[in-house]
């Protein structure tokens, strides 16, 4: 049971990129060949989390994005009007309402109950990596996205169910 | 209302991370004069990150080390026997373990109903910066822990209380 729920939510947030980004003018594809479990990416510059929580998952929604990645996302969701600069809070809030709209849609589409999130945390830095937990019981997927025109996004989901 | 539940959080919070640290023999002291409002960290090559969810309020808690704050947990907590090396999943899983202890110290000390966190999220990379959420109705607290022998560990709650 808790495995279908895991395989729900891989589904729908993954679905859910593609979805949102089409509404925003973000087209992206999702290389199905290098879906993996554990954490694989690479050249990451910024970073949105999002925890998850309720109907017996805990677990983390990470967005991460290379730098060409980062500037293909400002620049297609807010029209080219800001400027790509990740020590900008408002260049970086666009990759936060990213994950905000990704989240939403794919919960929504989940539909398991009492799920609740938090909102994203923003992170900048120089070939950030995100470090598998060790604890078992949590399992964790990496989607990688091509971002047109040029760019990397990963979806990284980390999921506890008990 | 809620910003007592924030008040409640930002010292239960900061009071578990010097008992935590006292229980795993490593001495750390709240730089009082330098809490703030907002994000305000240097210089971070390790993070872990915590959902916080239920009783009204969504939010994150961070851990955040420099590079001797890092070397400083690894060594107290693992009595020597990790080597700090950020690259390594069982040095970065001690800087999980630590934000496990004082989350859950602090949840349990907050006695707020139905509070439920995610697994850590664990960050490695250079230059990390916490950007700040720009959404109104989300407040950022930094509390600044120089930690013995050296470095500083930064927490980072993060909180949105509807």
């Amino acid at each position: 049971m808790a495995n279908e729920k895991l395989a729900v939510l891989v589904n729908t947030f993954g679905s859910s990129v593609i979805s949102v980004g089409r509404e925003v003018g973000l087209e992206v594809v999702l290389n199905k060949a290098q879906v993996s479990q554990g954490v694989k990416v690479t050249d990451i510059c910024a970073a949105s989390l999002i925890g998850v929580v309720g109907s017996g998952i805990q677990g983390t929604a990470v967005i991460m994005l290379d730098k060409s990645g980062f500037s293909s996302v400002v620049n297609a969701m807010s029209g080219g009007m800001i400027a790509p600069n990740k020590q900008d809070p408002v260049a970086m809030s666009v990759i936060g309402e990213l994950s905000n709209m990704v989240s939403g849609r794919s919960l929504t589409q989940a539909a398991l109950p009492g799920m609740d999130v938090t909102p994203p945390q923003l992170i900048a830095g120089e070939s950030i990596q995100n470090v598998p937990n060790q604890s078992a019981g949590i399992k964790s997927f990496t989607l990688p996205f091509t971002v047109n025109p040029a760019g990397t996004l990963y979806l990284v989901l980390s999921f506890n169910a008990s």
